[in-house]
This record gives structure tokens, sequence and C-alpha cells, in this order.
């Protein structure tokens, strides 16, 4: 598995989309620790600018490529920021589809300055077959009605509810943005379809009883296209407790149109009934209503609702956090 | 996708382990029309033995090294009839992990000589991500309670008799041995996990309405290390009819203690409901049954017992072939 050296310059590219810098935005938002600087232009996160050479001079360990692109290739005009930074001495993290090692250049300049270059998507070790065999700890797993609810969100939510609460506990990241927010993980959906399960039974392995990981889902168990992955990550979290992600409004699944997003109810039965088969003792312990879409205003009555239907707390994890879960895993309800 | 020609000249190792040779004794069962012969000692499949050179001037175009392995790699006594087959103007197809053109030598003769090397579990081109459009054509997909029941063994006989009653099918492969006999497939346990249900839908594509296809299943949706093969498979499928391929008498799943093999009810039922968000009208067809642990005589009466129960055909594909099923596809009964 990877091992970022913190702390991180995070470069912005030299484009004005917004989007494009989604990753960025969330380490700033959800490791600020970490993040000393931003590079490039025209955007910003409010982060002071620096150049790699002053970011080293900080202390800066690790240059984050915190962008995505629609071709998946690291851009030409970013190999000059690029090479400055390892010429600085730092190391590079990237997320895209392209290799850093692949671009030539980089890695010779990463191999005659002795930095290492990560390729998030690509190096993640030997990861094993998955053995079902009952692991000690506790886990929480985040998963969906869809793909882009919120399941990376709510999970870094409740991990940072349940460090406030004074709980033992860590955030395993299984995509790219939530690698670079912990530092360490593997991208599931990167890894061959026989290791799954085994992949991520390596990613939170047995813990002391005490212990609490929380995983970030990927896809949906009734997305026609990644829902192997998300059946994979099911088995081999042998969660204790799932929390359902949903986006209030939506009506279709992502890309797929003619594919209604799933009846919550359903969802919720399926996901419980798939994950017994590695923990009988599996329960829903929230539902987390990403309210983007419907508005903030209309959460509390949403909310409101879904608790009805479902004895669980619920809540959005951007207006609420996740307190009202983790109070009730503190002292649950009689 | 790989295409190897045929005729083959089978590879038989040099070890006298029967059950090592299982995938070339698939191929000289399945496909005997393509396969002129035998290479190596003592084991036999009765074919005629023949030297490399020899089966070449027979019109031998791939040498097929049809043997599994403990560790994956390619021994070094066979290098030498590997090469023997290369200097002889022939392809070399490999179901091993280790890959032939990582082995310098081979790599270096199949150069010189311009002969394709095959090596399964690695080359299929780039493969589509998902997109759950319905398509044209029906399809057939052979499911299961487990690994290792005979879903590919199923998928071919009920191939074989759809052909001799004149329909308009063909066999596609999803393992290393499906494969090697079909001369063409994707090894789905091999694709990244993100592509999974998209490449059964490249395996199997839109097609005349009258053209069946019959898809080897792979793993089990209650199997801890491979249900999200067997579900991304199952969506990317969109099958018509399933087939549940079961083996009586099997307590536990395949090499995990403590996880028995399912209800056959709740296995269908699952299937079927997890294979309805691709294809709605999808139903249970047959019910395949492995009598090889208790014994061909009880085959009927437990055959009998279970048509009965669920009210589809049922049959042992090695005892009774998969007539009684593909007779109701024909001519469904009112």
């Amino acid at each position: 598995m990877h091992d970022l050296q913190g702390p991180y310059l995070l470069f912005l590219g030299h484009e004005d989309n917004p989007l494009a810098i989604k990753t960025s935005r969330g380490i700033a938002q959800w490791r600020p620790e970490i993040c000393i600087g931003e590079h490039g232009n025209p955007l910003t996160l409010g982060l002071p600018k620096m150049r790699p050479e002053e970011a080293a001079q900080h202390g800066a360990k690790t240059f984050v490529l915190g962008l995505t692109n629609t071709t998946g290739d690291i851009p030409e005009n970013w190999q000059q920021d690029i090479l400055e930074a390892i010429d600085a001495g730092m190391d590079v993290a990237n997320g895209l589809h392209q290799r850093l090692s692949d671009v030539e250049e980089i890695r010779k300049a990463a191999e005659t300055k002795g930095t290492a270059l990560h390729d998030i998507r690509h190096q993640f070790g030997s990861v094993p077959i998955g053995t079902g065999v009952a692991r000690s700890g506790k886990r929480i797993l985040t998963v969906g009605t869809d793909c882009s609810v919120g399941k990376m969100y709510t999970a870094l939510a409740v991990e940072k509810d349940m460090t406030a609460g004074g709980f033992n506990v860590d955030f395993r990241a299984t995509g790219q943005t939530g690698i670079l927010i912990a530092g360490t993980g593997i991208p599931v959906d990167a890894v061959i379809s026989d290791y799954i399960a085994g992949s991520v039974e390596h990613l939170c392995p047995a813990a002391a009883e005490n212990h609490w990981d929380v995983i970030e889902g990927q896809g949906s168990l009734f997305n026609p296209a990644y829902a192997g992955v998300s059946l994979g990550l099911l088995h081999g979290a042998q969660a204790d407790v799932l929390i359902m992600c949903h986006e209030a409004g939506r009506k279709e699944i992502k890309d797929k149109p003619g594919y209604p997003v799933p009846d919550l109810q359903d969802c919720i039965d399926t996901n419980l009934k798939m994950a017994r088969l590695t923990n009988p003792r599996v329960r829903l312990g929230a539902i987390s209503l990403n309210c983007r879409l419907v508005g903030p205003e209309k959460a509390d009555t949403l909310c409101a609702e879904l608790e009805e239907r479902f004895a669980a707390p619920c809540f959005d994890p951007m207006i609420h956090g996740a307190a009202k879960f983790v109070d009730e895993l503190a002292c649950p309800a009689a």
C-alpha cells in the first residue's frame, strides 16, 4: 500500500474549471493540517500560493496532483511543475490513469533525485485472495443507492465525529481521493477482479476489539457497471454496521439512462442480505442523505421522515455532521 | 480478444499427476476435431503422440500448454518443448499466470520466427465500462452455488445439444480452459474490477434475435472471495435464462471452511433478483446437478426431486447431457 508523506503542496493545474480540482478541495477540507500550500493558476483553494522550492523549504514532502481530467493523461504543461517539485526533493502523488513513471523525463528526474513517484491507481503491492475468515475489531462501511452520493464524504464525517467522541478509529480509503486524503489505501476499482474481497480484507485487517475501521464504499449493488466492485467490497469489509448513502431527488443511476435509483428499502435489504454472508451480525446503522439537489432547507424534514421509516438516525453530513449516528453508537438506544 | 488458430498440439508436460492436465482433457473432450495430437510423457489422453515438428507437418497451428501447476510459473523443463514448437512455426497458447513473453528465450524465438504467443490470462485487449443498455439476441448464463460445480461443463453440454437441435448458438468462454476450448473469450477474473460487467457486454454483444449465447459463469454470489466477479458477470450477461449449477452432497464452499453451501432456493432467488437489474425478463431455465460425490446411481432420483421442487428441468450433464433443457427451450411446456 501507498504511504504518502505529508505535508502536501497541492497542485491545481493551469485551467479554470473548478470541478477539475475536486480532489484537492477534498484534501484541503479533510486534512487542512497537512496542506501547507497550493501551486498553479488561476484557481485557488485559499491556501498560500507557493512554488515547489519554497514549499519544500517550508517542509512540504509531497507534491499532490489533486486533479482530474477527461483523458486521464498527464498534460504536457504540468511537466515543468512536476519536474520543479522533484528538483526541490519532493515525492509526487498522482491519481490519474497515466503513470508518472511512464513519462521518461519525470522517471529519470525522480531516479536522479531519489524521490518517490506514487501512481495511486497502479501501485498498491500484491493483494491476497479473500478468505472470509472472521476478523476481530469493528467495521463500518458506507454503501449507496448509486455512485457519487457521498460515501467518501460520509465516511470521513463519521471518522471525524468518532475521533472527537474518543473512539479508536481509522478511515480506510478505497478510491483515489480518499487515498490522497488518508495518505494510504487501496483503489479497489483498480484491483484485478479475483482479488476485490481479498484487497479489502488486507486494507482493514483484524484489530483490537474496541478499534473501529470506517471504510469508504464504492458504487452500488444496483449500478449495472460497478456492482461487482460493491459486492466484493461488502464481503471483504465484513462490516458490523452499514451506513446507506442516498441522494434525495436523484431519479436515475448516474450515466445510466433508463436505470431508476433503487427503492431505499430494497437497497437496504439487499445490502444487508448480501453482507450477512461474511458477517451475520451486520445491521443498518444510519442513513446519510445528500440534500444537494433538493436544497438544505428540506434536509430536516426529509431526514425526520427517513428516521421514522427506517428506525435509524438520518443526517446530511454536509449540514448536520455525523454526530447523530456517532452518539447512538456510543450509547445505543434501548 | 484472443483468436487461437487450430488445429492444436496439446502439451501434457513431463509429470505424472493426472489432475495437472485437466485443461488438456477438457479440450480433447469438447473439441476433438481440432486436437491432432499430444506431446509429453508419461501422461496420455489417447491422442497420437507427436513431436512439434511432426505435428506442424500435419497442419498443427498452435502448441497448447493445457496444464496447471501450483506456482503458475512456466517450468524450466518445458522451455525446450516450447522452443521446439516455435521453431516448427507454431503459435503457443498459455493459461498460466507467468507470461510466455516474460521468458526472454521464448520471446526472442517467437519474434525471430514470427509466431504468436497467447498469454490467455493477460492479453485480451481493452474492455469497456458496462453500459447496462439492453442488447438484442438471447443469452443463457450458467450460475452456481459455488466454484467448481460444473458451470463450464454445463455451458458446453448445452451448446452441444443446442447445436444438434438446430439452434444458432455460441459458447462464450470466461475462464482459461473455456478460452482454450473455444479459441476465444475473456478471462473475467483477470479483468480490472471496474470493467467486469463491461467485459461481459463486450464478450457477448448484441446479435440477431434468434441467436443464443451460452455464457460460462464463474464463482458464486455466495463465495466470500469471488462473489464480485459473479455479480459483474451476471449484470454484464443480461441473461434471459439462468441455469443453476450445484454439486449434490457438497457441504461447504470450496476452500472456505465454515461457509456452508447456500440453500438452493435462496441461491436461485438471489441470482434471479440480482439479474433482473439488467434483464427484467430473466428466468430459471434448468438446474444442472453434478452427482460426482453421491454417485451416478442416485442421479435420476435426485434430479426428479429437484424438478418437482423447482418446476424446471434438472440434469447431470455428464450423465444425461442437456437435452431435457434444450427440448423445453425449443418447445416450452404450456
